[in-house]
C-alpha cells in the first residue's frame, strides 16, 4: 500500500479517518477529517448493513501506540468478510492505515489511548463488483474456464470495489466507570436455537457484520428496564453472548492441597456466537497460569451458580456482571483483576484465538 | 417543511438525492447529487445498520409522477421507526421531499417511472439524541416529571437528530424480464420459530431496518446455487417471506355453478414477517373482486400444492415462482395478470394494509 503524507491533523481529542482507496499500484491510504461527509447514500454498508467491522484499543506508550490483539482482530475481519463473500484489503494494508491514523491522532492528542475501528462495506450499488458480487472471487463460465464476476481483475484477486476505512477516536470517558461499577444485565431471547449456525450459513452467525440493529434494540430494551447490558440466550436455553461482548464465567475449585484452582468457561462457539478476541487472549494467559478452561454449553443457572461472571470486549475490557435479571451475583474482585491482567498481557491467543 | 429550490438537475437517467435537514422552522429539503459523499463514517445507519427504509415505485403520467401505495409505505416507515425508538420526520415532510426529488428527476429524465427510496438513520454517534436515544420520546426523571432524553426539544417532539433522505433513481432494466421469466426459488431456514416476534420485540421482526446483511447473504447463497430468489421458512417449518418480498399463493376453488372462485393466501403476519404493502393493496382489490382471502399459517407443501405462487414487492411487482427447490410449479398466467392489475389499481389497502 502507498503511504500518504499525514494530510490531516485533528484538534486535541479529535478523530481521524483513514480511507483505503484504489491507486495505480493497489491501495493508498488517505487521511481525512471524519466530520466531513465521506460515504455515498448508495453505499451498501448504509442501505443494507452489508459490511463488516472490528473495534480495537490502541495503548499509548513512549514509542507510540500499540494496538491490542491486532492480529486476532485482523484474522476475525478476514473471517467475517469471507462469510459475506466480501473482498477486503489484506492485513498489511489495514495495519498501515491504522498506524497512519494513530500517528495523526497522536499529533492532535499526544500520549492517550485510542479506539481504532476498521470498517469494510460492499461499496456503492451499481458499481462493477459492488452490487453484483455473487460467490467469492470467481464464477465458472459456460466454457468451463474461470471468469471473474468483478470487472478488470484477476480471478485470484477480487476487485476491491467496497468502501474501506479506519477511524481513530478517543476512548469514551464513561467506560472505565462502567467497568469499575459492574453491570446489571438482562437475559434476552436471541430467537435462534443453538444449532442454527451449523445448518444455515446465510444467517452469518459468526460474522461481525454492520447489521447490528437487533443488538442495539436489545441494548435499548435493557436500558428502558434500568439495566446496563444484555446476555442473549438461545431459544433452547443456552447462554450465547452480549450484543457487543463475550460472556466468561469462573468457578473456584478446591484442590487436594487445600488451595484453589480456577475454571474459566465461555459459551460453546458452535452455538452461533462471535469468536471473542478478548476471550481468546484471556484464555491463552489463563492456561499459562494453570487455570482450567472450558467451553460451554452453558445455561443461565450456570451463571447464577458461578463465582464470577464477566462481559469482555476490546474497548470496555473486563466488566463484572453484578446482577442478572435482578438477582445479585457474587463479584470476585481478585478474579476480575487477574482477568484484566491477562487481557493487558496481550499474549498471542494461539488455539484459543478467534479462528482456532 | 420548507420548500427548497430545485438546486440540482441530474443528467438523463441520473439519480437525485433529497436530504431532510433541520432548519429554523423545522425541516428543509435540500436537493443534491447522490454521486457526492453525503454521510459521515460515524453515522449509526452505517456503523450499526441502525435505521429504517422504504422503497416505492413512482409511475410517470401526463401530470407528473404518482407514487404507488405512498400512504402504506409512509405508515410502515413510521411503524418500523417506532419499533426502533427512532425519531423520524412526519409523513408530509417525506411526501414533499419525494415530490421535490421526482420533479428534479423528471427534469433530467422526462416521462419514465422511477424508484423512490426513503431512508432514516439514527445519525452520527456522539450527537445529542443520536447515540443516546433510549426509549421513545421521553424518560421519567427522578422528580417524576417527563424529561427529554434528546437535547433542546419538547417531550412530545423528539429531536430529529438522525439522517434522513429520499433517493429517486431509474428502475433497474432487468426487473421486467425477471418478472416475465418467473423465479426459481430456494427455501432457506430463517432460524427463528414462528412465535418469536411476539415474545421478543427487540428482534425487530416486523420492522424494515437497514440491517439486511442476512437477507443479502441468503440471496447470494441462492445465486450460487443457480436460483433467482429465496423464501424463508421458520425453524418450525412455516413459510415466512422473501428477503425483499412477500409470498402469495392462490388456489382455484370450484363452485357449485361450475365456475371457479379464487382463494388468495399470504403467510400469517404474526409469524414475524414484514407487512407487505403490495400484498395489502392486492388483497384489497381481490376482495372487491369477490376472491376469498386467507392468512396462513402456510407450510412448504402448501406452496407445492397451490395453483400459483408469487413473490410480490413494490419495485419488481408480481413475479411468479416457477420452481421451488428444483421442483417445477404451475404458473397461471391469467392469475398473474389479475394480481398485477390489482397492484396497479393501487386501491387503499384498508384493513388489509400494512398496519391493519
Amino acid at each position: 500500500m502507498t503511504h500518504a503524507p499525514a494530510s490531516f491533523t485533528p484538534e486535541p481529542g479529535g478523530s481521524v479517518a483513514v480511507f483505503l482507496e484504489p491507486s495505480a499500484d493497489g491501495l493508498a491510504a488517505r487521511l481525512a477529517d471524519p466530520r466531513q461527509p465521506a460515504v455515498l447514500v448508495t453505499d451498501q454498508g448504509l442501505t443494507r448493513g452489508d459490511g463488516v467491522f472490528e473495534t480495537m484499543t490502541a495503548i499509548a506508550g513512549p514509542s507510540g501506540h500499540r494496538i491490542r490483539k491486532e492480529d486476532s482482530h485482523l484474522e476475525r475481519l478476514a473471517s467475517s468478510a469471507a462469510s459475506l463473500d466480501l473482498p477486503v484489503p489484506d492485513a498489511e494494508s489495514w495495519r498501515q492505515a491504522a498506524a497512519a491514523g494513530l500517528e495523526a491522532y497522536a499529533a492532535g492528542t499526544p500520549g492517550t489511548d485510542a479506539v481504532v475501528k476498521l470498517v469494510a462495506t460492499r461499496g456503492p450499488e451499481g458499481v462493477p463488483g459492488g452490487g453484483h458480487y455473487v460467490s467469492g472471487t470467481a464464477d465458472t463460465g459456460s466454457d468451463g474456464e474461470l471468469t471473474d464476476v468483478t470487472a478488470g481483475t484477476k480471478p485470484d484477486a477480487p476487485a476491491l470495489s467496497g468502501t474501506y476505512w479506519v477511524l481513530v477516536s478517543a476512548v469514551s470517558p464513561g467506560l472505565a466507570a462502567a467497568r469499575e461499577r459492574g453491570l446489571s444485565v438482562l437475559l434476552l431471547d436471541r430467537g435462534f436455537d443453538s444449532s442454527v449456525s451449523e445448518r444455515a450459513p446465510w444467517l452469518l452467525m459468526g460474522a461481525k457484520t454492520l447489521s447490528y440493529a437487533v443488538n442495539m434494540a436489545a441494548m435499548r430494551f435493557a436500558a428502558a428496564q434500568g439495566a446496563d447490558d444484555v446476555i442473549f440466550v438461545s431459544s433452547d436455553g443456552k447462554v450465547l453472548e452480549g450484543p457487543t461482548s463475550t460472556v466468561l464465567l469462573a468457578r473456584r475449585v478446591p484442590t487436594a492441597d487445600g488451595a484453589d484452582t480456577v475454571e474459566l468457561v465461555t459459551p460453546l462457539r458452535s452455538s452461533g456466537i462471535l469468536p471473542g478476541t478478548s476471550q481468546g487472549t484471556i484464555f491463552a494467559a489463563a492456561q499459562e497460569a494453570g487455570w482450567d478452561l472450558g467451553y460451554g454449553p452453558l445455561e443461565p443457572s450456570d451463571l447464577l451458580d458461578a463465582d464470577g461472571v464477566w462481559l469482555v470486549s476490546s474497548v470496555r475490557g473486563v466488566a463484572p456482571v453484578t446482577s442478572l435479571d435482578g438477582v445479585t451475583l457474587d463479584v470476585d474482585r481478585e478474579l476480575t483483576d487477574r482477568l484484566a491482567t491477562f487481557l493487558d498481557a496481550d499474549r498471542s491467543p494461539g488455539r484459543h484465538g478467534p479462528l482456532h
